[in-house]
């Protein structure tokens, strides 16, 4: 068996996420744990040949000096999760891809993040978005020498940016161009140069987050030119989860909707940097479009986040739908959700990882809107409904298995 | 405009769900309801051509002496339902309606039916099962010529049998008629009784309870000589509906259900009858077999129902999921469901009856499956997965609607 | 039987609790509802002669034009509560205490208030504190003289004003009698002008809300002086009790409280005044004291209040409580409580008004320390414990039973 | 310092709650655990003079083989709890108390127990009852004299037994004696032979399950004569507890209790036991006469406790309350209770078996009524209510303060 040859690019490589990916992946790869969790693994999508575990490689930047090892640990005594000999077990690979993590931007990052950099690129915050940019893809390219990796997928798991407002800047290519050579420029924070690296050194593209990244026009153009697969936005993996999956059967039975409210707590290091208000707005704005579009009207909404530190990364959630029946009748529907936020999500960006390796090598280049069913903010896909969006992975495979029983048997036709 | 020409009979006409139904029609009728609740009235299945509710007349068989204004009255003053204007409104039309109906049977229909019925049939329980039906079906027929209605759908809405036996009896044409003249035989309960009428007089059939009514393989034989057109069983109004919409996202998460306990407590007619040892088996006995198939595997399931008098009609269920996530991980969802159950049902059963009258005269016969999505039970179809039940209604009205399209403008084909 | 001659006045008289207040109070005198829900009906208090419901008349200020009737109508329809059936019984009681409510003043009541605001005194915000106290104190004299009442109960039930800030014209009487002259003072905003307006009037003084009345260093030191009888403050109605419940249980269990969150919607006038940012403030933070002085330290904290339309009356609230056990177990306590609040707070109203009726007719004079357990933010007495505060009732009915078997029996001694 | 010179005997010593108390024990000697969850030492009862945790040492009976250690790995492999280095660092100490423990008997222990257990003593069912009972105060000695043990407190926390009928057997000690001469009695189940044992070796005792134990006349009456000192019994741990400070809310606020369900599923092998419907009548009888007591009246209450496997330790509970509030407005609070179950119990047990030694020290002898707020039976106390319960020890405390007091300085007294 040959060594790994695809390379997986954390942005915020040291957050909950990207270490219990790692940690998965590692425990995967030596059979320590099981496919449970994993839409690669459901019956749907193993009829695709995804490239097995062993045939990636982790690396990535972080503006936050840790490693691998020691936020699987701390998640591990704060939060309950894991086995301490699971760690242990992985830890040699853990800490061969620490090795891989090198010093990031935290440009326009949010307060929040610049408070907790403290391993940033020199002048980090005032370099000019370019340059930036050239080091990121320099960091990556050394990456893939090192490695020897065949393609790369750089996935975004930083801190969710403040709201960026798009401008001019953002759909001028020219002006676009001018505004990277201004130094800390505010309309160009990290998520653009980290995707705009990407694409300039022939990545693949996740957004997992609700930072804008490569959605922006002129980076959306970019990307279409370069020939990058890209796939985004903000991964979808517990109220609203929930809520993608309800709504449609209110508005299946015509039962009306009269307020949803929400109210989130959680106490891990993405809720101590959304308990910033500046970094909350961005969060809550994403989750406010799913319920018009998936009911067609707008009934009230109230989507609240909270950081709670004793619940570490115990994300939960109290959703209250008060909703009309028949008659005018006024009916409720309460759920409590106590989902291990980093043990939802990292499955799904293995999933994500998978899914994209296997189209690039399939030739597949562009948005990948069958993954739709993966994001809050699903790009290029209208729908909101978590069924509907399956229906379109439902199909992706589909198409994939006749075009690969086609291949497969190519004599047979001639012989008719 | 032509007065009503359509029937619906309901068994067990003043319970609570017949009753609501009755008041919701006229209401309708009148223009005094919205179309809230109503799937026939949802964007997808308001392009068919549906009987409007002016086509429709109320009649029905009952065991207990009440009537259609006192049951919603009760439900009024109980539940605190309905607009006590409402009920005034539509007095004079439940009146009417109230005349169309008579006395019942209620043969093994269990001893909490038994102990409230007050209005039965002479001679009730010990007839023959022939004789019964006989009666059942002169009672229908008086009320088509009584009204000159050119169909009638008999819709069962009476309380929850003990579970039946199935035998040879049931799978034996010739064996099954010998038992029809056995007075008072344990082996023709009264869902069959009217089931086995409804066929014998042309009539269209709903099962809305858990009962067997035609869903046994005699009666299905002997529905299918006669081009009987049916649906069926057991109405999916509450908790059973979340399970249909929550189990299918576990199961494309690939999260593994470990347990799923739901705890139902209500207290009407219907769960005062429930809370009879007897009867409550059969309910649990429906509610059991959803999660397996949508799954594909066994969780440990405990479903229980007890009657709490004090909520009446509204039915509040708590469901507590705890499921594995990625690395062992155990996570859980709760939800409390507090919904009024006859203004749940009454919907659908106006659904029901405009859906199966609209088949009648589009000349459809036999099962109609493409109405799954209504059932706990559906007959004929595997799925319990409420979207993928939804797909069979939405397949259903794409046909038609193209089949009527083409109807339309015949004249352009020649023309080509 | 003689009419009634113990006058209660309410600021807000035309909301949602001194209305339901006025029914049940009308309700009670034709007897017509039952004792549920009241105080002064439990065992323990009704001991005490305190005096009937016939004793009792209403009048008030408000600054919405609108009437009695008009209120609980739109409660009724709007909540589902009430029958309507009662609300006919009792409309002629309901007309003839909306005769005796005036315009009132709305001065620095905040900007939510003075939205709703269309029936306030002439040159209403701008008049001089000390007048607009004057015209309170003739329009409560003429309530008086007109209905020739022994004495007249003032209850602030008007929405929660903005947070005051405390500064020396607080302390200082000859300042705040300087500060009495100035038109529009935001020192003085319409709770203390009442509460003045009660003090010079000889009333005893209730403040069922989260505004500071009575409650600053010059008006208690007025209060002193006069022998003002009064009680305080911002009613336990709902969420607020659950904590002072539960608190307790884990403070004596040795649980430590890691975070309590507490999450509140609603939908009612009360409400919408809360939504407003500015008003908002005063209600969170009465809120926030009561668990660190139960629990004797400072856990995490998140209280919030939205307002959601479609609840109207009936307040929400999910608390999520954290806690650790023995050996640094963390477990969870979760409630949701669905309560009225009008018909929660309605009957604590008519108990305080007894309640103080009594005691004004027994001599007392001052702070009634022994209704701390009405109210969140108990008017001088330390604890917050539910049960605590119930021992202070306890005692002072034990005190006064048996103050009045030495009375009622002073004839033995002399024949020892 | 001394070594330890008080016993500890538990009857169940391999099962969750004793093993969790022997960990806990352990880790208090040494320092590595704090004291949330000791009610022993709460502000209130640290005024009193208690054993050192240090001055105890565990033996007992148990049916399974097993090890302390074992059932506290599987524990924490199961349920989550406890540090893995925890039971390292303890592991010395629970094997030492391990070899304290010797096989049991389980007569009339029901069917579940009966199933489970593989290590009785010989001819264990079928022994007279009085043999057995001089078998374990034999192994009560032997454990007495190998440590030097000046007290021995026997804590029954052995599985629920089947409910015990009450006969005349039981209140007239001549035909009890005759009927301990019976082999296999079905008379007198296991709890009731510990309980003799405990009597008559000198130990006092503590029934912290459900199962009769001392609570038969007969044994009382011996209790009586012999000065034995007890309290019990069946510990209030989750759902009972937070019953009985909930519902008198409800009694003080004179809110009428509607209904009340709880609903309680969890997966430890009490739990398995419990899951057996003999064994579940008595569990589910204790908790029926908690609310009558404290409301005065009785409403429809439902209790249920399922088996829930994947819950393990954790008892979770669902409880819907419905009441009654002013003019008959429903009203609904629900709660749920996520606890785990060894280790709500354990703390509990450290509490009861210090503050029975400091009264053994004290002279104390015959029924413990001031440990009635540990209690979900409380022996000797008529009230349910927790707060009245605590003001039972409140008051103990107070005296014994009281009386250490005087004691500390008679000197002063003749001075007088």
């Amino acid at each position: 068996m040959t060594g790994p040859d695809l390379g997986i690019w954390f942005v915020g490589a040291f957050g909950s996420v990207a270490s219990t990916t790692a940690l998965g992946l590692a425990a995967l790869r030596k059979g320590l744990a099981g496919s449970t969790g994993l839409v690669s693994e459901h019956p749907l999508v193993r009829q695709l040949p995804l490239p097995p575990f062993s045939r990636f490689v982790i690396g990535g930047h972080d503006v936050r000096r840790s490693s691998l090892e020691s936020t699987v640990r701390e998640l591990h005594r704060r939060s309950g999760v894991f086995d301490a000999e699971l760690i242990d077990r992985c830890r040699d690979q853990l800490a061969e891809w620490t090795e891989n993590v090198v010093p990031g931007v935290a440009q326009r990052s949010g307060p929040a993040v610049e408070r907790l950099a403290d391993w940033t690129q020199e002048q980090g915050n005032q370099m000019p978005p370019r340059e930036a940019a050239e080091r990121i893809a320099a960091d990556i390219q050394a990456f893939r020498e090192r490695w020897g990796l065949r393609h790369v997928i750089l996935v975004n798991l930083a801190s969710t940016e403040p709201p960026l407002e798009l401008t001019e800047v953002h759909s001028d290519l020219v002006r676009f161009e001018a505004e990277l050579d201004r130094p800390g420029s505010p309309a160009v924070p990290a998520s653009l140069i980290y995707a705009l690296a990407a694409i300039r050194s022939g990545c693949s593209y996740v957004n997992f987050t609700p930072s804008p990244g490569i959605n922006v026009p002129v980076l959306t153009e970019l990307a279409a030119k370069q020939g990058t697969l890209y796939a985004g936005q903000d991964g979808k993996t517990g109220e609203t989860l929930l809520k993608t999956v309800l709504a449609p059967m209110f508005q299946r039975r015509n039962l009306r909707v009269l307020s949803w409210v929400g109210h989130n707590i959680f106490g891990n290091r993405d809720g101590l940097v959304l308990d910033d208000p500046t970094h909350k707005a961005s969060k809550v704005k994403t989750k406010d479009a799913v319920l018009n579009q998936i009911l067609g009207y707008t009934p009230q909404t109230v989507v609240s986040i909270e950081f709670v530190e004793s619940l570490d990364d115990w994300k939960t959630a109290w959703d209250h739908v008060h909703f009309e029946g028949f008659l005018g009748t006024k009916m409720v529907l309460q759920f409590t959700w106590q989902g291990c936020d980093s043990l939802l999500a990292a499955p799904l960006v293995i999933d994500l990882v998978r899914l994209t390796a296997y189209e690039w090598e399939s030739g597949g280049r562009g948005l990948q809107r069958h993954l739709a069913c993966f994001f809050k903010r699903p790009l290029g896909v209208d729908t909101h409904d978590f069924f509907e969006q399956w229906r379109l992975l439902e199909e992706y495979v589909q198409e994939r298995v006749t075009a690969q029983e086609k291949t497969a048997r190519p004599q047979t036709a001639p012989s008719a």
